[in-house]
């Protein structure tokens, strides 16, 4: 009897099918005609669905088997080639790499242990991505001086008081109420307070972890030196929030605090990386692309599972449904997976300046936790925003219609197409913890919940089938005399690229 | 006018002070009639009071400045001797230390780093209480075999394939609805999968830390070796929720996991370490005991301010407070700092074999948490219980009026005497993220809230203080015919700590 039900089951698949497609020849006017298709795709990755429960177990498998995914290390490159192997298998178009040049800092060995006033304790620390490290058999030993911003540091500085000493930046804020406006508000305690303690003397840098939350958990990420001069650099890392507020009890009660540390980071030759690209070629203008991209590359700490391995596997995920339901729309969906990105968004530049006469027609990234999707924040002109706003409607059933023109486009990768005007949008998720995990090391598969990942990859698949499908490529920006507001953003953009992205509030990193 | 306002305030405490030490001449028969002194106490500790927020900054200058309080360790001596300092400088009565002999465990340096699937990931480990370390210089290196549990371990241990392994116990547990209840019936995993692993063969065991939640973060904690010959032992260590679950899907998948397992821990000569105890004398009958207490020692990770540098905190602050008001009960209020709990209550234990013959009525402690409080979990008679829920009617006003007879007395180093019928109380307060934290290197002062310290030591003080005051000394269990049960409960107690407690889902160590 179950194997009768089952192949009964899959003639009645196949007919579907069949008729779904023929149905599909003709393109239609509005997002509200695709009533039927959404509904199609949302049910697949429903629990019980056809596609549901894949988007977690291909996460896994990828970050059990090649780990995090630093820029310019062998894992990075395994990622990449395992990437384009498993999509290739699964039959998508055009699948290629394309070659990135990418920073390659490796960590090495670190330890920062207290000699005063609780000799030998041993602080958890992670070292900032492009820090240099402390010389070889010469750990820092120095007195700290405990600051809460910059204009206290050069307060202290002007005072020669920092001269000598480890600077510990224990910013305040809170983050329960505002986790993202935190990150963006204090991004550049972590990106700039390095060369800012150096220029006073300081001969090494600490910062007080950018986390919601921490059982004992340094939180690293990038930070920038202002000078390429080796001599205006000094080692920088992250510590905990615990010994952050530690160590300023400690300076409050005057408290002598000394430590050691010691980090064998180094900035090694650039390397080569690769953007991975996968497709679903479209039926009629297959030169026309709706683009769905997360970041393949990740801190070197935890397994990048959330940051930003989610992002891209619920892109991949999308794909894998739409090519499962056999469907093709009008354009081309196009799957990106970006190197580079925790060190500025360089493989999405690199893509906008290799592909910037494309005809991309929608540019669409994850990179703030794949959690339970409410929606997506939209960036655009007003008449794309409406046909954005009725795709949206389509996912009420996953309650996920939100579609937001809150500017909050955090994701750093597709900001080059949207500052000249494409319209980009960016998945809105319940990420409430998402800066309790982000760049440390429970940046793990436990964080992300299958269920959510599928809404997530539904909410992508919906939009960028629809918007792919429909008669009419969605308006870009700088045709509704947006351009020069759009060529003035892109000149921005490309300062902030240039800068290196570190310390800036606009993009999570 | 504030300098006047200031002296006039002062005149006043004096007058309140002179006219409640004369009331407090004569003892009461009921709790009920405390309702004024309770009052008075809570005030005092309420915000604004004269002695809030006290407790939480003396907890941060102990763990601050001495840090975390192992075993064995100089600091669990440092630590003795400051609580002793500033007890003497408060001005308690017959503040000294008792001396206990207790292990010398060394954690040394740890590595456990994957060689397959993924090449050189780090895995955040903490080494067990009383593992032994892998031979100098020669790390282990093995392929890893993970189970569910016991049964399953004897099953592949039966069919050979435990030999040469490393031994993963990835259990399973619903956290979420019951954390103690998951320690409770966890902790055997920790206690003793070492040995039943070494019994087949293995080389080394891991075992998923008991946790409630992980950002990246192991939990240490006790182990026993079932054996004392070295040739039965084996390096025993905790790896984080994140690890044990990716090592669990690699080995569903059929990946090979071979890990390299490197720990420098030794077993050192057995070291003396002190009990420290301070008092508020009583006015009448000085003999008899009410005893507040909380363990001084802690895990050699984080600083042990939740574990349980906060429930000794509160039994000192609520001396602090009546000693503040210049009450003194007619019985005496004692604190007790304890050493060795997390070996095993030690302390605990040799103290009740000290003080036995002590009128002691009433043993009070706090070890799992100094939370917000929401009453007291009691151990007794009938008698004294209900004599108990009406001291806990005293605590409306801050909403900790809870008197439970659920026998979760966990609090272990007061076990000896709950179990010969002494009454005895332990702190129920909102403790629901206990084991998010509980041995790892998040137990920190952030951790703990200061008016939930005071809010817990109100509770202390005004349970130790009526309690003392009363009439009637609280009625023992062992009066009520409850003699011969209460010494089958000592008996059974005394084989639990011969066994050195590891593994009892009864205590929380």
């Amino acid at each position: 009897m179950p194997m009768m039900a089952a192949r009964h089951a899959c003639v009645s698949f196949l007919v579907l099918v069949a008729v779904i497609m023929a149905h599909q020849t003709t393109a239609k006017p509005s997002p509200s005609d695709y009533a039927t298709e959404a509904q199609s795709i949302i049910n697949s990755l429903l629990p019980g669905g056809s596609c549901a429960d894949q988007a977690w177990h291909k996460l896994a498998a990828l970050t059990d088997t090649v780990g995090n995914r630093v820029c310019g290390s062998p894992s990075l490159e395994r990622a990449s080639s395992y990437m384009l192997s498993v999509w290739q298998a699964e039959g998508f178009d055009n699948v290629h790499g394309e070659n990135v040049t990418v920073p390659h800092w490796q960590r090495g060995d670190e330890e920062c242990t207290m000699l005063s006033p609780r000799l030998g304790y041993r602080m958890q620390i992670l070292g900032l991505g492009t820090s240099i490290g402390t010389p070889e058999g010469r750990p820092i030993e120095a007195h700290v001086l405990v600051v809460r911003n910059f204009d206290e540091l050069a307060a202290f500085g002007k005072a020669g008081q920092v001269q000598g000493k480890i600077v510990l930046l224990n910013y305040a804020c809170d983050w329960s109420s505002n986790p993202v406006g935190c990150y963006g508000a204090c991004a550049k305690y972590r990106g700039e307070g390095a060369s800012r303690a150096a220029r006073w003397g300081a001969v090494a840098y600490l910062v007080r972890s950018l986390a919601s939350a921490s059982i004992g958990s340094p939180h690293t990420g990038m930070q920038r030196y202002a000078s390429s001069k080796a001599e205006d650099q000094i080692p920088a890392a992250a510590v905990t929030v615990e010994d952050a507020e530690a160590l300023a009890r400690m300076q409050a009660r005057g408290q002598d605090v000394v430590l050691r540390l010691s980090m064998g980071a180094q900035n090694l030759p650039a390397r080569q990386a690769r953007n991975v690209v996968a497709e679903w070629r479209g039926r009629e203008l297959p030169d026309e692309v709706v683009l769905l991209s997360g970041h393949l590359d990740s801190w070197d700490v935890g397994v990048g599972a959330m940051d930003d391995g989610g992002g891209l596997v619920i892109s991949w995920q999308a794909l894998s449904t739409l090519r499962a339901l056999h469907w093709r729309a009008r354009r081309t969906i196009r799957v990106v997976g970006w190197v580079g990105e925790e060190f500025g968004g360089i493989g999405g530049r690199q893509y906008f300046d290799d592909h910037r006469e494309e005809k991309v027609v929608l540019v669409i990234e994850s990179d703030m936790g794949a959690f339970r999707p409410r929606g997506l924040s939209f960036s655009g002109g007003v008449d794309a925003a409406s046909v954005m706003a009725d795709v949206g409607s389509l996912l009420g059933g996953i309650n996920a219609t939100l579609v937001a023109r809150d500017g909050k486009g955090y994701e750093t990768d597709t900001q080059p197409w949207k500052a000249v005007g494409v319209p980009g949008a960016s998945l809105i998720s319940e990420n409430e913890r998402y800066f309790a995990y982000h760049h440390s090391h429970g940046d793990q598969m436990n964080v992300l919940q299958p269920g959510d990942m599928d809404l997530a990859a539904a909410v992508f698949a919906v939009t960028a089938f629809v918007v792919a499908d429909l008669d009419e490529a969605l308006p870009k920006g700088d045709e509704r005399g947006e351009g020069e507001k759009g060529k003035m953003k892109e000149e921005k953009e490309r300062q902030r690229m240039r800068k290196g992205n570190a310390g800036s509030g606009l993009a999570v990193s």
